[in-house]
């Protein structure tokens, strides 16, 4: 009798449901007209992506924040460049970053390309004084030569563009399809359970898929205000108000606290939460979600229910092989 | 004429060599009676290895300092651990370390076993205070429970001296077998150019294989005094003698200046040089040894066939796949 309670809350879950546009994540990611993923950019990507020599002290490379082997970040709520510097923010998963209509938190960024132009010379996190320097230390090494060559067709090939474009290639490869949640959307009803099922009904119901939409469940591109409805004592205990967000970019006041939704694909494993990393679990960030940005105050129950839902868009992380770095002749650093 | 002439040499030359012990690298390293290598420990090992977890800082790993994707270890002259901070000695090689019989510069550690404790806690390095601390973070990350179970074959196998063993298993797979010179020791006598022949040779006769001698070139344990001849003009200029080496451990005036013997395995790409990394090209590196230690001023000739020769002893880095680290539950680090 119980099991049969379950199966037709099941099948109208299932049919309320399938009236939604429900879409599994992508498994290949578009690519800019000037850059098409090529098998041989993306290999130089993975090798440029995982080489700490990108940095003054050889100390951080792209992968040491936004680590492909750790959920695509750092775990921590922000992240340690050059000398133990941190920055004010946290960083970002780079898994499923392709599907994102703009980069960085505050969106200064159009693409991955021009994402990937920045950490490098940001004086706190991988500190090269110039693009210039990086070329000539990758000009001095014999393989990145051949790298470089191979996937742009030109022997004067080491560029910040190339090195950019490359590094782009690679990351539109880093994609975790086949989640609890691709599986149900693709016609296995038993992928989610019944409580991740109701997890999904209330996401939809309560609103979170107004910003949160799409197979990456990170809007369709914009930016959305944090908080939308003001809260000083949740405001003082994580200090959420106190970066401008895309307004630090703009100096427009209309930009006030508006940040780039993130995706929530693996959320579940890429803690802890919001742009300063101050929240800890999954389960107080969802509460406070629905406080700042909704005004609901969910119950334990309902909480328990979207995070079980959340942790079904955790996917499958292909397999990479550990890249092999070309050699450096003599020593680089002092 | 000229093509007859340098096959005579390539024919007088293997013919010499060939008298010698000439000895290609082990492809397993042998394992201590109490920590058989399994395939689960390997696995296990590899995730410890390559997790910034392990720090208090979330942020340095084995890896960081002995990158198995950069030649085993950093290119820096020294590594740099939690907050920027930096000790005086250069990271070892990982890759082929299973066949040194002592670790750590000045042998402190007898077995991988052991060397894998010390850097933990190292206030310098990884900077966790205890391995109490490092096991009770462990016990919250369930994909670590679920892999020491399997390794380890108990449900509450999460201990330092599991952590280590799997560790030492993992490490003990990270060989290069099938350099040139392996191939030239198996029988291919065109694996070496004939300049690479001749800096064999000259290694042998100049006496660099009294130390450097083995499959490993790291001699047959043991230590040896650095510098042997004393010259104050090199001794200032690369720092050399103000660090006592195993004598900083023991206390002993007799081991003041003795050091492990490092491999010659991959020399060519493990840039900087000496305990200290004060030496940056394998050149200056060449040509100090045989002062220091044999008391030789080697040409610019003989310093280049020897160098040529090093580079036949970088071997096949064998394919691993990137570790996919488990999970962290909410966030562990502040």
């Amino acid at each position: 009798m119980f099991k049969l309670r379950l199966l037709l809350t099941a099948l109208a879950l299932s049919s309320s449901l399938s009236a939604m546009a429900l879409e599994p994540l992508p498994t290949t990611a578009p690519a800019p007209a000037d850059n098409p993923t090529t098998p041989e950019k993306v290999e130089l990507g993975k090798l440029l992506y995982h080489d700490p020599r990108l940095s003054s002290s050889g100390t951080v490379a792209c992968a040491s924040c936004h680590n492909t082997s750790l959920g695509g970040e750092d775990n921590r709520p922000n992240s340690v460049g050059i000398n133990g510097q941190t920055g004010g923010r946290s960083a970002p998963t780079v898994w499923n970053a392709a599907f994102n209509a703009v980069q960085f938190w505050d969106g200064r960024a159009a693409s991955l390309e021009e994402q990937a132009a920045g950490p490098v010379t940001n004086p706190i996190e991988m500190g090269m004084k110039s693009w210039d320097d990086v070329v000539a230390r990758l000009k001095t090494i014999k393989g990145y030569q051949v790298a470089f060559a191979k996937a742009f067709g030109d022997d004067n090939a080491i560029t910040k563009a190339n090195a950019t474009k490359a590094i782009a290639a690679y990351e539109r490869t880093l994609i975790t399809p086949n989640s609890a949640y691709d599986k149900f959307v693709a016609g296995n009803k038993a992928a989610l359970t019944v409580q991740q099922q109701h997890g999904l009904e209330k996401i939809q119901a309560l609103g979170c898929t107004g910003c949160h939409s799409g197979p990456a469940f990170n809007g369709p591109g914009g930016f959305q205000k944090f908080p939308v409805f003001s809260n000083g004592y949740f405001e003082a205990q994580y200090h959420i108000s106190k970066d401008l967000g895309r307004a630090e970019v703009t100096k427009n006041d209309n930009d006030k606290h508006l940040w780039k939704v993130p995706t929530l694909r693996n959320v579940a494993i890429t803690a802890p939460y919001f742009h300063n990393g101050s929240v800890k679990t999954l389960d107080a960030a969802v509460k406070l979600m629905a406080k700042l940005q909704l005004n609901q105050d969910l119950s334990d129950a309902d909480t328990a229910d979207i995070v079980a839902f959340l942790n079904a868009l955790t996917g499958e992380f292909p397999h990479q092989t550990l890249p092999s770095l070309p050699a450096t002749p003599g020593s680089t650093f002092n």
